[in-house]
């Protein structure tokens, strides 16, 4: 099972929701398990997409109640850990996509790169190491290069 | 999703992973979801016998690769969080099934009686609150009536 | 810096209360740092025993205020994590001394076993393993038996 | 009890190292517990600043081993939850000064900036949100500030 993580926050502008949703639909048309956070906004959206597309959707929520979940999600995880649940959301992840986000979004980022786990970033964060995408488009590109490298090894 | 939990040890019989075996095929005809720790013993077997049976199991792991996962798992989700990780279990089970085990499979038991999530006994540990079955059949059996009370809420 | 945890309900009975204190009051004396969940009970108790013999007390609490924590913690160490602090109260101690407790006592119980942390019980969950005191007296010659042999590894 | 936290790596130049000594000292002098992840690099020069200025210190540790602490550290906490304990580090400081660092500081940045925990920074991440530092005599006079309102508080 591979998969791919979508990451930003509860609160996005309509253009943020559309990239989530559309990045979810590819995800799900690469024959990709999304994983997120479970809840609003980015993550929802992204959610939407994949469900639109077919694809399956992982959601690891802070909480201990899996209602909370957005209803796109198919397999809810409850963890009880609060925002101490971002580390797993990225270690369940091969491959990271960010779109805009704040500093929950940030504190993933951050593990992620520590673990040497590839994040694109959508108009998000500015950090080293992060892979900027320009757009939808070249944010699949660089998808599809980073998922025939994890494939490789 | 409705999910059944099934706890034990890495070590365990032929006696009581053929009972894990029967337990896990049962959720499986049950329409559930089985959780685990993911790992071998008790947990692969109950995986294995939803497996034969057309299921699906989510396995909840100590460590942060997911090839840990017994072959049985169909969605491994790590943690990182070593035997933190046991309350999870617990939390993402509706209902538990509590075969054999020693200390561990104990801390599972006493989260899911504090979070009055009803565990059902099968040659475990004998502790108060725990609805002992006698064999596969009352298990199975009282499992039924568990889920019929759940889906009333 | 050696520890002693005390662990044990927030609900207990005048008598387990004043146990919970004279041990407290030990581990003071012996020189040991006292840790526990930081609440109230048999913690609170504990702790309070363990100021009043000039002891240094350590509380591990399950939320995020370090103002949930009982008045007689000198070092309160927030969490976030909730119940599963629960295995953090037993990773930071040496030995323990379970002092009745319902559930949630008895998941520290299990953790202590699983990971060979001595337990010594005192009118608590009868669990092999545990190591029975018949009173307060006979507590304290147990404690002293279990610090010597530590203190040799 | 009132807390600062120093984060940074463990891996920090001569220069970074002095830094922290100095910050670590100045704690000490304000009279506040030092908090920190506890092992090497700026944790350590920091423990060792404080200590040196008959500061208090904890250390919030990564694994299982209290030995695993710098041997400035006064309160080993260890946690088992690998990473995931970065959340804890800030949840349990006040106030947090940032000295150089990479991802997992970042991490640790994020979280603090997210749970409105003021963050100075001294050559470390350029984030919105962290009050930047020139150098020692600017970084303790801003901490002087931020304490005196947090006691008016």
């Amino acid at each position: 099972m591979k998969t791919i993580g979508v990451i930003g926050g509860h609160l996005a502008s309509a253009s943020h929701l559309k990239m989530a949703e559309q990045i979810g639909s590819e995800i799900a048309r690469l024959g990709m398990v999304l994983v997120s956070g479970g809840l609003s906004g980015v993550m929802e959206a992204a959610c939407r997409g994949a469900k639109k597309a077919g694809g399956k959707t992982l959601g690891i929520l802070p909480g201990i109640d899996k209602e909370e979940a957005n209803k796109y999600v198919d397999i809810p995880v409850v963890t009880g850990l609060g925002l101490a649940r971002n580390i797993l959301v990225v270690r369940n992840s091969d491959l990271i996509v960010a779109i805009d986000g704040r500093y929950g979004t940030l504190s993933e980022i951050s593990y992620a790169l520590h673990f040497q786990i590839p994040v694109i970033g959508l108009e998000t964060w500015d950090i080293e190491g992060v892979i900027k995408a320009k757009d939808i488009p070249d944010c699949l590109n660089k998808m599809k290069k980073i998922l025939a490298g994890l494939k490789q090894e």
